[in-house]
């Protein structure tokens, strides 16, 4: 049944101290987290629900549906069910004594409909925005959330050893995503990446092969490909699979809600000399940064070293996107979401601190030609970054 | 290489001209589309962009990347591309010759922090929620979107027959669904399916086999399923199908942005007597709704109908949920998004209108035992109910 997994109840008491601290820092009298998966890392549940957390003191869970699961999958001491949200400030009073002069909502998702309800709800409370906050906390990971990563790396390497050894000449990459994905969810991956963002779609079924490599579009990312349509284009297509062209596979990863970002270059038969160049200079960018990704290194600093080292490798035009097209980042912080904050992205000035975990991601686009592209998971240490990722950091010629 | 689809001109023509009249009549100047399935529907194309439609004349389409894929998407006749959203109302000014007096936005997905980006680039304009708008045209399908529903659904019913033939004792609930994904992702499933509330995931996987059946959760819907965690605690599981047992399964398909929502009940070997009464008794619901679903009649009274039928055949004890914890709907609408409105509720005064699409899916919970349940896609027509699903309405003994 279930997989017996829960977070722990020192995990979450330390999640809610983080919090506690930021908002007591900002002078925010109180958190109410909605979204689903905030709601999952501060209290071990995703059920339906709010958690409220006062700047001070111990939080409140309350529980819309369904108790009995989020009495069992949560380690919040104080719990209560509501039957509606419009109980919230009743409920929170009762257990509070009065209602908290601010509130920190997540302004970054919670839509302007939404927050006009919860609003009208306060009337004379503060609202403001808590989503920089949630996010300071969620960026630092424990022992714990590393050991999580581990494990869903496991089972992400086991998926691109199933697509070395089962990618085939004419195959569509939408029939190839769908074959390793029925693999990887016999394998436990929990089929739903997690994005933040509404408008970026998570997916992971990102087969670019040979000239759908070379396709830009609405992703904010070098290579867009195909899709399967206008409706949603990007990710695989209906572009069979070739001998001999260079094939980019970017594949996500979700396992008990933590997650993997992950992609290697294949060629069936022989990868076109161009190509192959090309693929061992994003290999070489890519640890290069990784050498370099040190707790008190730049974000900025990062980025201008990889542009660097690929212009002295002689891929300034078609790196991280053909010239005009271009993206800014090299990376994101990855976790209970596929995309996290920090990005490494040109411009930013904040600096690596051990605990962070990031998807490295360089990646070269030759348009209307091919990607070449290489993203591994890792962590910052004390002492440098140390892989999270046990898929080889190699082409695979199949 | 991609589908060779392009919604046609006149179909967008139509669309525009639609939301035209509703803020005519609502007094609001203009209107901005920013999410991506709404810009889909109303411009032909999902690249990064935002359609500009004021309350009279031509829309303007604003485009960021990709340009070259949106003027060979899009039959909007004004299509410029600019770097930045900060360019908006320079560009607005420029074709217009003014910014309007007020400006609808989607307040219903729309971030409380990106509207408030929003409202500092238009500091003299009145914005208000445009999404009662947009849901009321794209409400109202024309032929040509019941003809992509029609395609979406035989390939849905591929897809069933697929399952009816390979579905198989020892397969986890996980493990079915990435097989019957693949199948579907060879004859165009697009994968992702669209659904509008950020708190609801969209999934085609919800088979839910004997006891996960039985299981209430954080869906609203009568039964939510195991899920592979806490992370994501609803749909398939780990749980393995056994024979003998009943075994409800959902499946969710998208094709060209058109989809299709559709549930049927599989035992392997034999059907429990007391399951198969039930999936009996709901599939007599279903077919009593449809010969009730005619235009004029209003959505609770369908709700009220379905709900009494129930009663009569006995089964208003797991009829939408076990006691407690009851829905309050039989069905939603379904389009370029698995949910839309209008929503077949309890207490909804709204009349059902000619060329409304709705999933209709009266399900019942045997707590702690397992869900009986049927799906299916029908169009409103001047006459009455018409079905869109090709899934033949009975019960699958395989």
């Amino acid at each position: 049944m279930q997989q017996p997994f829960k977070i722990p109840a020192d995990e979450i008491a330390r999640r809610i101290k983080g919090i506690q601290k930021e908002m007591q820092a900002k002078d925010i009298a109180a958190a109410l987290i909605v979204q689903r998966v905030d709601l999952f890392y501060f209290s071990g549940t995703a059920q339906n629900g709010n958690l409220y957390i006062p700047a001070e003191g111990e939080p409140l869970l309350l529980i819309r549906k369904y108790m009995p699961r989020a009495l069992g999958e949560s380690s919040v001491r104080r719990i209560i069910e509501i039957k509606s949200v419009k109980d919230l400030p009743l409920r929170i009073s009762d257990v509070y004594g009065k209602l908290p002069g601010s509130i920190g909502f997540e302004f970054d998702v919670m839509p302007v409909r939404e927050f006009n309800f919860y609003r009208q709800l306060f009337p004379d409370t503060d609202c403001v925005d808590a989503s920089p906050l949630i996010h300071k906390v969620r960026m630092i990971k424990s022992d714990w959330e590393i050991r999580q990563m581990e494990k869903t790396a496991e089972l992400s390497a086991e998926t691109f050893e199933y697509i070395r050894n089962h990618i085939r000449p004419g195959y569509t990459e939408m029939e190839l995503s769908g074959m390793f994905e029925a693999f990887a969810r016999k394998r436990g991956h929990g089929a739903q990446l997690r994005v933040r963002d509404y408008q970026t779609e998570g997916y992971p079924w990102h087969v670019l092969s040979g000239k759908s490599g070379g396709m830009v579009g609405v992703l904010d990312s070098p290579a867009s490909g195909e899709g399967t349509s206008a409706a949603f284009p990007c990710g695989a297509g209906a572009k069979k699979i070739e001998s001999n062209e260079p094939v980019m596979i970017d594949v996500g990863w979700v396992f008990n809600g933590y997650h993997a970002d992950e992609t290697r270059m294949f060629a069936i038969g022989k990868m076109p000399e161009k190509a192959m160049r090309a693929s061992e200079a994003v290999i070489e960018i890519h640890n290069a940064v990784l050498d370099k990704a040190k707790p008190g290194v730049s974000l900025d600093e990062l980025v201008q070293f990889a542009v660097g080292k690929a212009e002295t490798l002689g891929y300034a035009e078609q790196f991280l996107g053909p010239p005009g097209y271009k993206v800014t980042f090299i990376g994101h912080g990855i976790g209970v979401e596929l995309i996290e904050t920090p990005i490494i992205a040109a411009g930013k000035k904040d600096r690596l601190e051990a605990g962070m975990t990031f998807a490295l991601e360089p990646k070269m686009v030759f348009e209307n030609e091919f990607s070449a592209g290489v993203e591994s998971v890792f962590q910052v240490t004390e002492t440098g970054a140390r892989l999270i990722s046990r898929v080889p950091v190699e082409i695979f010629i199949c």
